[in-house]
C-alpha cells in the first residue's frame, strides 16, 4: 500500500480522482486539500461521497512534505509548478494535472501560459500519454498529466505519425463536455448559457493546440490546426481528425495499423470498419475508442471518444501512477462505462 | 460461486442487471437472453462493453429450466410469469423485474395490468423491498422485484407509516429519468418530444399507485395520490411526499426514527435538517437519499432520491439476490455515485 | 406610440423583455440600461440580436426621470424600489419585476427580504396578476409583478379558492427550468451542477411561499405549504397542486369552473378532461394552460405550466403594461409557443 | 393573400411551418393533410397550437389539384415526387422539403436515393438555396428545398468558393440537433439514446454529401469530405469547415468578401473577427451566422450556424415563397432567434 495525497480535490478532476484512489487497491488515500474548504469534509463538499468518503480537508498552503509516497496535483497552473517545487525529492512520485510540465520546451510554456515557477524541474518531468510513452513513465518522478483534448487527438493520430502516413495538414475538431471548463462560476458556463446550444470557441488559440503540434512534431512534419467546441452535456469528448495520407491505403489496413499499435494497451479500443466512436460508450471508463475511414484518394478521417475527465485527466493520472510505481497499468482502473 | 441467468437483456435494466453481475464476486453471468438479438454478442448491441463482455446471446424463448442458481427476469409484464411458471422448481432462485409477483392479491395485479399468468407461484413470492421484507427475502425462491416509484415513495413514508404517524391523504409527487420508460421506440420518448420540456402523465391512474397503496395498508390506514412526472434527464427519481401528522413532531425526531428505522439498511442514507437529496448524488448507485422537514403544525414533507435503474431496479435485484442466497446484502453493488 | 425603458436589461427577463418590446406594435424603445455594460450595444452583450437591437447601454445609476412613458425594472430587490423612488411621479407606469412591490403588507416584505426602501410608495402599488386584479390594473402607476412560481400556482387554484371549494391544507410542488436562478455566475447554476440531475431547495423556506400565502388570504382559510424544485432545462415552470376540497365534486364541474373563470382572460387555456399541461407546450409563449383531476372522495391535483420568463415574468410585465395603458391586453403578445 | 397547403404536416418540418405561414401576411393556410391523422384537429396532435391553429387535417392520398397557390411537400423522398407529379401544373408553385428535387442529375439522386418517380419534372426544378440561386427562383414554379447540412456548408462556403480561393480538400465537420432526424419512433433518437453523449454517423456516406458536393461543382474544383455528428439538444446546426487557400490572405479580407457577397441577403449574419457562431443566436429565426478564420500559410477555418428547421428547412421554404411569388423575401420570417 502507498499513501496518496491529493491537493485541491474540491473540482471536477478532484472528484473523479477521488473516487478512483478511494477504490484503488494498492494506495491509501491519506491527504485531501483545499484551501476554501479545509476543515470541511470532503462530503460535506461533494455530497455523493456521504457514507463513503469523509476524510477532513487539510489546507493546501500547509506544507505536505514528506507526507505521502504520491502527489497529485489538481491545482491552477503556477500554482501546481510552485507546489511541485516545494515537494519534489527525487523520492515521491509528482502526478501533475495542470499544464505546468507538460512542455519540455519552457519556452513554449510561457509563450502560451506564464512565467514558469519551476524551470529547473522541466528536466525530470514526462509527457504522461502512456500509450506513447510508457517506457519513460515507469522511471519516472515527476509526469506532466496530458491536456484531455490532446489525449483524445494524439492518441487517434499517432498511429499514422509513427508509421510516417501523414503529410501536411491535418485538422482537429474537437468537442468536449462541459465538465472540462472546471468547476469556476463563469456565466460562461451556466446551464441557461450551454444546454440547447453549440458553439467553436478559442478557434485556432486554445492552448491545447502547441501541446498537440509539440508531440506530433516529435514523430512527424504534419501541421495541426485545432478547434475545440463545447457540447450540452456533462462528460465525453469525441475528436475527429481530417487529413490527407502521404500513400493509398485501406480502411482495414489502417484499422490494423491501429490495432498492433495499442496491442499492449489495455485502455484503447479499435473498432471494427464502420464503426464509430459514442462518448456514450466510454462515459465513467478510462477508455479510448477510436474509428477511422480511408478513402480511395488519400482523405483519411479518425475519431476518437474519450471520457475528458478520466481518461483526459485522473483517470489517466492513475494509469501513470500505476506505470511509474510498478503496479499493473489498469490497477483500480476497471471502469466499466456507464450506458445509459 | 454461483451461476446466473439474465433473460430479455436488451433494455436498460437489463444492460445496468449485466453490468452489476459482470463484477459480482459471487456470481457468473452464464445465461444471458434476447429473443430479438439472439445469436449476436451482447458487446454488439451494448457497445459499452466492449472487451468487456462479449457473451453471446441465447433465445429468451428456449428451455433453461436448470441452467442457473438464480433467473433475473428482465420480461414483458404477462412473459416474466410464463417464464417463471415453467423456471421454478423451489430451487432456484427467480428475480422477476415486472410487476407480475409483486401483488400479494392476484385480483388487484389483474385490475390494473392483465390476467395473471401464474397464480399458483404467487404465494411463493416475496415483495423484494429489503428495507422493509428483509426477513422474508432470506428464505425468498421468488421475489417480485418493486417499481422504481413504489421504491422511492416507500422507503420515504416507512417511517412514518409503521410508527402510526401518517393519517389521512398523503400525496407522492415523483418525478423520473426517462429510462424508466425502457428502451422501446416511441415517439413520446424521443430525445424531441422529452428535452427541455416536463410533464405530469398518468395522473392518478397509474399502475404503481395501487402498488404503493397495498404496501401501505400493510401498516397504516392512509390513502395515497400518486402523481408521476417525466424529467429530461436519463437517471433518477426524486419523490416528494406531502402530508399531516397525528401529532405535533420535529425535523429533528422524524430524522431520527428514520436513522433508527434504517439503522441496518446500508443503502439507505438519511440527510442531516436542512439537507435534501438530488438525484445527482446517487446516481450509478444503490443508495436511497431521503431528507424530510416538519412543520409545526404537523405537515411533513418527505423527499427521496435513487437512481431508478439501480435501487429502483437492478441493484435492488441483485440486493435481493444476496438476501436470498444468503451473500452479504452489499455484494456487488460497492457502487459509488458518479459526480459530476 | 408610447415610449418604454427597461432598466436592467442584461439578464434574461431582461433579454426577453427587450425581445417583446422590440415588436410590441404601440411601444418605441428609447430606454435600455446597465451598468455593467455601460456604453455597449445590447447585441454585443446579447448576440441574437445582431441586425436587429442595437441600442446602446446607458447606465441605470442616472437619472431617468421623465424619460419614459413607462418603466420596467429588471433590478435586484432593493434596488429596484429605490430607483422606483426617483423616479415615480404618479405620471409615468412604473412596472417593477423584483419582489419589492409585491406585498402590500411591507412589514411580510421585510421579514422575507430587506429593509423596504420606499415604503411610502407601497400604497400605491398594485399586484399584477392580470386574471385576478385586472380591474384595478387598469388604472395603476405602479405595478409589482408577480413572481415566477406564484403565478403559476396562484392562476391554478384560484377558480377553486374564490368558489370557496377548498380546505385546509395545500400542497404546491413547482418545478422551474434554470433561467429561474437568473444570469449570475454562481456554482450552483452551472451545467455541470445542474444537468443529469434533479434537486428540491429552500424547502418550506422560499420566499415565494409568502407571496402566495398572502394571495391565498386574500380569498380562502387554507395553509399553503410550497416546495420548488430544479429543472435540468432552461425554460418552463410546472406546478402541481394537491388539497381536498369542502365538498364532492367532478373533474367536469371543476374544469368548467376554471373555463368560466378565465373567459375573459386570453392567456389562460384550459385543457380537457384527462389532459395535462406541458412546459413544451407554452414555451416562449405567455399562455398558462392548466389540467386537473378531482377523485370522488374529494382530492385534486391542479396543475400548470407557464414558461417563466414569459407569463412568469417579462410577458406578463407586457400584459400589465397593456391593461395600465389601456392597450388590447394581447398587445405584443400573440406569441406562438415553439415546438419542438 | 396567396392560398397554402402543407401537406404532410405533423413532422417537425411540418410543425415548423404552420407555425411560419399561420403568421405570414400573405398567406392564408387552406389545407393542411396527414395519413395518419386524417380528421383530427392539428392542436390534437400539436398542443403548442391550441386555441391558435385548429384546422381539421385532410388526408394527403386525396387528391389536391387546383386547390391552393402554393404547396409544401413534408412528405418522404419518392412520395413528394410522386406527389409533386400528381398536383403540378406549371400554374401553382410547388416547394419540396424532401431530395426530390434537389439534384439536376436524376443519376446522382437514383444513385444515393430511389428510382425517381418523376423525372420529367425535374427540368423544371429550381434547387431553393436563395442566396445562391436567388435569381432563379424568382421564376420557379417547382423549388427543391435544400437539406439542412447543406445549407449550413454550402453557404459558408460559397464566398470563397466563387472568389476561386479554395483548392483541393475541403472538410466539412457538421454537428446536428435530433430533430433533424425527425419525428419518427426510432430507438436511436430515443432520449436515453442521445442525452449525454455524442457521435459520428454516417460518415462518409451521408446522402448530404453528394449534395453539397455537386453544388460546390458548379462553382469550384474541390473534393468535399462530410461527417455529420448528432448533438444531444432539440435545434440547431453547427457546421465546421477546414481547408488551405489557393493563395495568402487575411481574416478581414475573407469577411469582407463574406458581406460582400451576402450584401442583399437579409438573412445571412457576417460576424466579427475574433467571433464565433453559437447555434442559440439563431434559434427559432432564419438567420445564418458565419465567423471565420484565415492562418497565415493558407489553412482557413470557416464556422456557419443555423436552426436546422427554420433556415435548414421550413424558414428556407419560406423564403424561396416569398421570392416565387414576388412578395418581399422577408415576409413572415421576422423571427426574432429565442434566448435563452
Amino acid at each position: 500500500m502507498r499513501s496518496a495525497g491529493v491537493l485541491g480535490a474540491t473540482g471536477y478532476t478532484g472528484a473523479v480522482l477521488l473516487s478512483i484512489l478511494s477504490r484503488h487497491p494498492d494506495i491509501h488515500l491519506s491527504l485531501v486539500t483545499s484551501n476554501t474548504h479545509r476543515g470541511k469534509k470532503i462530503s460535506d463538499v461533494f455530497p455523493h461521497f456521504r457514507g463513503k468518503l469523509e476524510t477532513i480537508l487539510d489546507a493546501t498552503d500547509e506544507d505536505h512534505r514528506g507526507a505521502c509516497d504520491v502527489y497529485f496535483l489538481c491545482l491552477p497552473h503556477g500554482t501546481a509548478s510552485a507546489k511541485a517545487a516545494e515537494i519534489f525529492d527525487g523520492k515521491a512520485l509528482i502526478i501533475d494535472l495542470s499544464a505546468d510540465f507538460r512542455f519540455e520546451d519552457v519556452t513554449l510554456y510561457e509563450r502560451h501560459y506564464m512565467e514558469h515557477r519551476a524551470k529547473e524541474l522541466q528536466a525530470h518531468a514526462v509527457y504522461g500519454l502512456p500509450e506513447i510513452h510508457r517506457a519513460r513513465l515507469a522511471a519516472a518522478k515527476l509526469i506532466g498529466n496530458p491536456g484531455c483534448y490532446p489525449t483524445s487527438a494524439l492518441l487517434a493520430l499517432f498511429p499514422l505519425l509513427k508509421e510516417g502516413l501523414v503529410a501536411g495538414h491535418v485538422f482537429v475538431d474537437s468537442k468536449s463536455g462541459v465538465s472540462g471548463a472546471g468547476r469556476e462560476a463563469r456565466v460562461a458556463n451556466l446551464f441557461c448559457e450551454v444546454a440547447e446550444g453549440f458553439r467553436a470557441y478559442n478557434v485556432g488559440v486554445h492552448r491545447h493546440e502547441p501541446e498537440i503540434q509539440k508531440e506530433v512534431a516529435k514523430v512527424a512534419d504534419a501541421v495541426v490546426t485545432f478547434v475545440p467546441h463545447l457540447l450540452p452535456m456533462n462528460r465525453g469528448i469525441l475528436t475527429t481528425v481530417y487529413g490527407a495520407l502521404k500513400r493509398q491505403t485501406s480502411t482495414e489496413e489502417l484499422l490494423g495499423l491501429c490495432r498492433d499499435t495499442y496491442a499492449g494497451s489495455p485502455f484503447v479500443r479499435i473498432l471494427d470498419a464502420g464503426m464509430y466512436p459514442d462518448t456514450r460508450f466510454v462515459r465513467h471508463s478510462n477508455y479510448c475508442d477510436i474509428g477511422l475511414k480511408a478513402f480511395e484518394d488519400g482523405r483519411f478521417v479518425l475519431i476518437s471518444a474519450i471520457d475528458n475527465l478520466v481518461k483526459g485527466a485522473s483517470g489517466q493520472a492513475v494509469q501513470n501512477m500505476n506505470i511509474a510505481l510498478g503496479l499493473d497499468e489498469t490497477s483500480g482502473l476497471d471502469l466499466l462505462p456507464q450506458y445509459p
